[in-house]
């Protein structure tokens, strides 16, 4: 629709506060399953000392959520109007978000009419939808990822006849002898076939990687080629193979969507010089040619005023724009107007203050030069060393044990030099000019709070005396508050990074990096979430404390292993895994971190095939599948595309050669 | 020197024969490690029990390591001869080859002076460079490895820092307390700087994922957040960056050798056509414009029968050759007539036989129909199912236990199918036909195997009876042999993999990338050897096997853990990592494999700096840095070239292709 009222509409919805209300809503609803039932409201989720969570009162998530559904619906009915009938029907993901909200707003009232005394709460499982919905990359990078299933199949097909095979001979090889003593590996992992079969998965990402073979290999060497063989081929042959098959169809994956933005820019600055040029014509006599078609450029000025924008590109177009010198602008020039935007913002720092008295001129001079920054540098580094050196003498004392006096003089001393420093520096270039330093405000802000916590600290407790004060209480908040010095000073010595050059490049890498991850972040987010609602509504509850926890916990603290209720090495209960559990969204979220690692993650699927059934592994097989050999591939598909990316682009290829490049594969 | 005498032993020191002696030298010399003490020849490497090994007389190793010197230095005369003395300055590997050859000899004639009692030997530490040095391909890898190197000193410094930082700040964060309870984290792990610096570096590689966090995370789950950001900042984002900056390194590598090599067989060919068409001119007169250069074809042909190439591509050439009307070739069209060297060799399979009977026709027809793969290929599956289920069936028996009298007749029914199956393929195609294709040189191989080894059980113990023979030893063998058997036919099973259409990419990506791996694992097998020597060297003897151990073996059996000897759980003693130890070549190559793989690395390291000191981490950090960061980072980084090359490749680009964008983009 182009009416005005509907262009009017238009702007409002993807005005930047509409959009942000859209986000902060999702966040909201994604945000509740904290709050919901069973909450994760309590310091800890060890369910050996798990107090009983504060549980919200029935109506509160439910109300917060309907004001959040009924938004979802605003939208929706917004979004399908502006893009009219024809195209709804053809809109498959719209579609899906009516499906959604249907569902949720009928799981919503059952769950009321039920007085939130339901088990199984459908909606959390489809609340990701809204996510996905509202980011066009998240899209855009499914559709990649569904591209991919294909290959990434085969190579699991691949994977899963190799583990068969291996699983086979391996039984073959290890079956039980007569003799007791040589039955040692039979017994640990290869005693049936699903144990071996697990055995072998595992070894697959390496997880138990010297136990599985220790007790054949201790009875003849040879055996170890048979678990060599299989790591080799399985773990660095067919594992790197996928990502291999992952990278290369991400590859130019970067390239393409650039492209495709700067395609539509193209497009929409066209369009628009059609507009201006033309605005009586309307769009049944475009053949109009042979007459050069112009934009005047004061109507070009007043457009430019209402257009959202940078401002520094907005400035450098209008200067651009007002040199012509008949008033009128044609097509290519046009075009070539907003080239201006493609070109990076080279911030220029505001001129230094001149000064009068000789004194602030020496200072300007001293402290404008390079060897300031160096200098501060080292002090910054002595002052790490220094809570270093006393961090390591007072490692074995307990903080009320802990003399603060010299860490105190000397923290203050760095302060002071620090402020100092600070001062001089914004005498040395004036206000506008620290600031326009993005080192000097992290350095300015760090040094502010450094100086607020140790007034707090002053003010508090005086000067610290050197015969400690024989309140207890105060002395370890005291320490606590010394502690967060600390810290602060530690994370304030990061201002080295961009001076020492080889780790900046790799640094700015990283920066990169992260904005372009925000898509992968997201079906990151999309996936745990489905997976831990889904892992509580399976297993919550399912592993229970020991009966005799007194004793347990009496014992664990003298003696880990010895204690009469020791279990084998190894296992969920001896490794004290507790916290590590689904009875809340929270812990289930670390849960699932941990078996992404992999490392120890047969501990889980050992622990909940003994609480609940075997099944249990089908369950977090999928997971292993879909985090640890999908995304975290995926992650490095991504961060090698950007990084070959940063690199061709800083081995001078500008805008125009990707293009260059791109017309010449096609 | 290109007089005739250095001609003709150029050619006969780059013939086959020549090469192939001295790779068999070469391997000779890298094998004695095997024999030589401290000598791997005992069946077991677990110092409990193993027995005194054999050790070689004094002499034998070292006479033929001195004829494997002899060879060389046979090598290097004739090398270095060849090429002459102004190249010989230049070329730094050769005179390294001095350098080695002569170091060796000096420390071979102290050792025999000493009658073989020496401690250190460093000739063995020099060994491999007789490999490297023989291989153009290693020394060219090396020397990309070595452009890598800056960059990935970057990355390292990075991650140094990463951890120094997260290791102050989480001994801050997990100091001493006043209350024990809670000293869990500080005491485990975070106890001194070296501790908590250890266990940040273990974490690092994964091995110690959720144990290092219960502690903490059993208190309060906010501690997570620590562990959480270490991981994923450096784990994730770190450590694929220094992927990908490997990667970036080798991007274009196989490309470019290609390039080079294509190039180089250009200039070959262009300079045998100048000879060939003006033998008298020498290289003074190059300069004869003007005048259409031509070569005879007959001399033409006579060349070519003394060039060695693959028989095919001599007779497509010497066929194109002998089409030319004239009996002259000219010197764009003899470049072209070489282009048949870059094509590939389609296999043609001969006619199949012709028989006048109608029932070997009607054979004929039926067994060259593909419905008679896949219905082999079922069998085979078939097979295999029952393999399995007498598996499973069986996994909890013995050998003696166990009744193979079900699963002979079985096997004999599936190995008299094979065997009928492969007679009359032969019958149908003929024997060059049958022959012809790999897969069946493959299936025909094991049948055949298959069949003697049937017979010799046949031989030797009659028809199996259904009620065994009460002799143990005999029904022991026969299970032995059956197990041989069983794992033949698993193994034949692999014939299904060509023909599902998308394994068989996969799988031939696979075999590509052993044919190009060859450079990497010569590397590998570098850097093993010199690390397994060195760890000879430090730490021989260290683990001494626990004192008491006949009790030990004895409980270990009945009771792991409970024992009155029982370890720490988590421990080198307790997970009875005996078997892996320095204490002779073998054993240290699977030791290094064992931290390659990562995975549990930090129980050694641990151990052995109980053992020996705490300066062992040196050693172990330095392998866990060249093997699992940088070589296993070469190894993805080859994986994907090698995938994306041979994806770019099967898109249609031909040699020209890869010559056009090579233009290109210089």
């Amino acid at each position: 629709r182009v009416d005005s009222g509907s262009l009017r509409l238009y702007r409002c919805y993807y005005s930047k506060i509409c959009q942000w209300a859209l986000g902060f809503t999702i966040a909201v609803v994604l945000a509740l399953a904290f709050i919901e039932r069973p909450s994760s409201l309590t310091y800890t989720s060890d369910i050996r000392f798990k107090p009983k969570p504060w549980e919200p009162p029935c109506g509160l998530t439910e109300g917060i959520e309907m004001v959040c559904l009924c938004i979802f619906i605003l939208d929706f009915t917004v979004k399908s109007y502006l893009i009219g009938w024809e195209e709804f029907r053809m809109n498959k993901w719209l579609i899906g978000y009516v499906v959604v909200i249907t569902a949720s707003v009928i799981d919503w009232m059952l769950s009321v009419s039920m007085l939130c005394n339901e088990n199984l709460r459908v909606r959390r499982l489809i609340r990701p939808f809204f996510l996905l919905q509202n980011s066009s990359l998240m899209k855009k990078t499914l559709k990649c990822i569904k591209r991919t299933l294909p290959e990434i199949a085969s190579v699991i097909l691949l994977l899963a006849l190799h583990i068969c095979l291996f699983t086979m001979i391996g039984m073959l090889i290890f079956s039980k002898s007569d003799d007791p003593k040589k039955n040692g590996e039979w017994e640990t992992y290869f005693k049936n076939m699903p144990k071996a079969l697990s055995s072998l998965l595992v070894l697959l990402t390496t997880a138990n990687n010297p136990d599985v073979m220790i007790p054949a290999y201790s009875l003849n060497r040879a055996y170890s080629i048979f678990f060599i063989l299989f790591s080799v081929f399985g773990t660095y042959l067919l594992m790197n193979l996928m990502t291999a098959i992952i990278y290369n169809q991400f590859r130019g994956y970067l390239l393409m969507s650039i492209q495709t933005s700067i395609i539509r820019r193209r497009l929409g600055i066209r369009a628009a010089f059609e507009v201006l040029c033309c605005p009586g014509r309307g769009h049944t006599s475009t053949q109009s040619e042979g007459h050069v078609e112009q934009v005047a450029v004061n109507m070009f000025l007043q457009v430019m005023d209402r257009v959202h924008m940078k401002s520094y590109c907005r400035q450098a177009i209008i200067k651009a724009a007002q040199e012509f010198p008949d008033g009128f602008i044609n097509g290519e020039t046009f075009q070539r107007l907003f080239t201006e935007l493609d070109k990076d913002f080279m911030k220029e720092h505001p001129p230094k203050p001149e000064y009068s008295s000789p004194i602030l001129q020496q200072i300007q001079y001293m402290f404008g030069h390079f060897y300031i920054v160096v200098l501060g540098n080292v002090v910054a580094l002595a002052n790490v060393i220094c809570i270093c050196t006393v961090l390591v003498l007072n490692s074995e004392k307990s903080a009320s044990e802990k003399n603060n006096f010299y860490m105190e003089i000397l923290n203050c001393i760095f302060i002071l030099y620090y402020l100092i420093e600070m001062l001089l520096k914004i005498v040395a270039f004036g206000w506008k000019g620290y600031l326009s330093y993005r080192n000097n405000i992290f350095d300015g802000f760090l040094t502010v709070l450094l100086l607020a916590i140790q007034i707090a600290i002053f003010i508090t407790y005086r000067i610290p005396n050197e015969d400690m004060d024989p309140d207890q209480g105060r002395v370890i908040v005291l320490w606590e508050m010394v502690r967060l010095v600390n810290m602060l000073i530690v994370f304030r010595f990061l201002r080295i990074i961009p001076e020492i050059k080889l780790m900046a490049v790799v640094a700015s890498t990283l920066v990169d990096l992260v904005k372009n991850l925000r898509a992968f972040a997201g079906i990151l987010l999309v996936v745990y979430y489905v997976f831990a609602v889904l892992g509580i509504w399976l297993f919550k509850g399912a592993i229970t404390p020991p009966l005799n926890m007194s004793l347990i916990s009496n014992y664990s603290i003298e003696n880990k292993t010895d204690g009469p209720f020791s279990m084998d090495c190894g296992t969920f209960e001896q490794l004290e895994y507790w916290p590590n559990n689904f009875d809340d969204f929270a812990s289930s979220l670390v849960l699932l971190y941990n078996i992404m690692v992999v490392n120890n993650w047969h501990v889980f699927t050992d622990a909940y095939s003994r609480y609940t059934t075997e099944w249990s592994l089908v369950y977090f097989v999928a997971w292993w599948l879909t985090s640890s050999v999908m995304w975290v591939n995926l992650f490095v598909a991504l961060i090698l595309e950007n990084f070959t990316y940063k690199w061709d682009r800083s081995n001078a290829l500008s805008v125009e050669d990707v293009e260059r490049i791109a017309y010449q594969s096609t």
